[in-house]
């Protein structure tokens, strides 16, 4: 009789719950509303009920293990969530024991950060099926990420490896939020790269793009350039040629330092493919040493918006 | 009775070897030419002759073991050494095997890379000891690097692993030889820091640097701007300070990804004590993330050029 998974996502607005196969299928699917707002409790009470309703009577005995993808650091202990953002309240609060009071059996349950999930998620089901070693990133809103060393997520030494975005790729850059300078995320993150790209727009007032917003610079994000991008705009082009770039400075420089000859790129802005992921990879051919230079690469993440319920299911699975 | 490992450091015109106490006391020391310029085969004969000779008939049996401290890369097999620099028709050479044949016995017989041995030596008798996770950066000729994860030698999938110099501050910057662009080491490395101390004090001609090296730019080197700073030069003090921040700025990137609190320098620049940590720590208490901000630090290397030995000794040294 084959055996299940329980995957949990957790958002800042839904928590998603999936029943996995071992070979990474999502079986079924249900969510509940975070209730964020609410503070921790609550929310470890909404991923409780989650866990129980896709817990039907009929897949309860087959079920090996539960895993949470939970946003913020996830301490050592492998308990203690800290201030994962947009969750008021939320200094630092026991996700775990306070998820398993609440389910009051035995099951073997684990947390894990988000991003790291989907790297993991990436490593079993996904673009990193049978690779041991490379660096996952997340380019969305944030840069963010999760190391894969020896098929293994890496934590650090206080459980916070990862955070890929908050690189610096020009030590005379623009100081980020997190106090670095010219952190790859203040410039290709999705308000930063918007920003960029209104400025080098003002100036190109016949570029596509300002038809698509109507002449709304509010309206400029990568997705618009995406589209303006694919019906030839040069403009358009130039800004996602050069954040892929950017990127591929950073993944290299990454490479160099750790050896890896692998990076797998997802989240939202990571969909304009070829646009993207061309120049990221003609920049990390030419900047990894020697030695890296014929293997290196990078690949686009398979697993898109399953990658949490996936990685957390991932989590309990055996290797 | 106590026992002793040999360690050896080779290097392009000597081979040194130790005999090396289990508390990480050097107990004797001798050393052969290398002879470079006859090849690989030749090079391990020497390296065999120094052990030999260290290990006079009385220590003979108290030798747990012998580890090489070589250039080049150390491939995963733990044998072949690739293409050390100033190792004259040097492709790649069975290094350890080589040995061992020499050796005739079957002594435990470890080869690394030398600056992972300079790491390994930090975590074992220096700067590190009781630290299990940390950067070590060798800062001279060129800028180096060895990573220590859980208090063991990180390699990386290909055994090329610390390659820090070879991490990027400006994807703007100079190309390096290495083929990516603006590298730690094109700025701070000893040839291209006295070049840009030349530029920068052409403009300073009242700079105590041009009357140590008589008006001679090319005897301008980081030795004589940490004297001139010592004098209270202030174009020297300039120059120094922004070495020391750039290569933070560098230290700071890799800590946010890796989560490390620690890195640890040295290598001949890093000599000039607080006149490069001071800013180099300055700049890591920026740039590092928020909670890695109250512990985060660079501290000066402990072992000099006795690195090399003690690393490769502490290779077959019980943990």
């Amino acid at each position: 009789m084959s055996t299940y998974a329980i995957g949990i996502d957790l958002g800042g607005t839904t928590v998603k719950a999936g029943l996995v196969s071992i070979d990474g299928k999502i079986l079924q699917q249900i969510s509940m509303p975070t209730e964020a707002d609410k503070g921790p409790a609550i929310v470890a009470g909404q991923i409780v009920k989650a866990i129980k309703k896709i817990s039907s009577p009929e897949n309860d005995k087959r079920i090996i293990g539960v895993g949470v993808a939970t946003p913020g650091i996830v301490n050592t202990d492998g308990n203690t969530v800290e201030a994962p953002p947009n969750f008021k309240g939320w200094v630092s609060f026991p996700l775990r024991d306070s998820i398993a009071e609440g389910l009051g059996n035995n099951i073997p349950l684990r947390i894990e950060n988000d991003a790291n999930a989907a790297a993991l998620a990436e490593a079993k089901f996904g673009a990193g099926r049978g690779k041991k070693n490379f660096l996952f990133v997340i380019w969305g809103t944030g840069v963010g990420g999760g190391i894969i060393i020896d098929g293994a997520i890496y934590h650090g030494p206080h459980g916070g490896a990862g955070e890929f975005g908050h690189g610096s790729i020009d030590y005379e850059g623009p100081e980020c939020n997190c106090g670095n300078i010219g952190c790859i995320e203040s410039y290709i993150g999705q308000k930063y790269l918007s920003a960029r790209a209104v400025r080098y727009l003002e100036t190109r007032r016949d570029s596509k793009v300002w038809k698509l917003v109507q002449n709304d610079a509010a309206k400029i994000e990568p997705k618009v350039l995406y589209e303006a991008a694919m019906m030839g705009d040069k403009a358009a082009t130039e800004i996602m040629t050069e954040a892929g770039e950017l990127l591929g400075v950073a993944i290299s420089s990454f490479m160099n330092i750790m050896n890896f000859d692998l990076a797998i790129v997802g989240g939202g802005i990571s969909a304009a493919g070829d646009l993207v992921f061309k120049p990221m990879n003609q920049r990390v051919k030419k900047c990894v040493m020697a030695p890296l230079r014929p293997i290196a690469q990078v690949l686009p993440a398979h697993l898109g918006n399953q990658a949490g319920i996936l990685g957390a299911a991932g989590l309990v699975m055996p290797e």
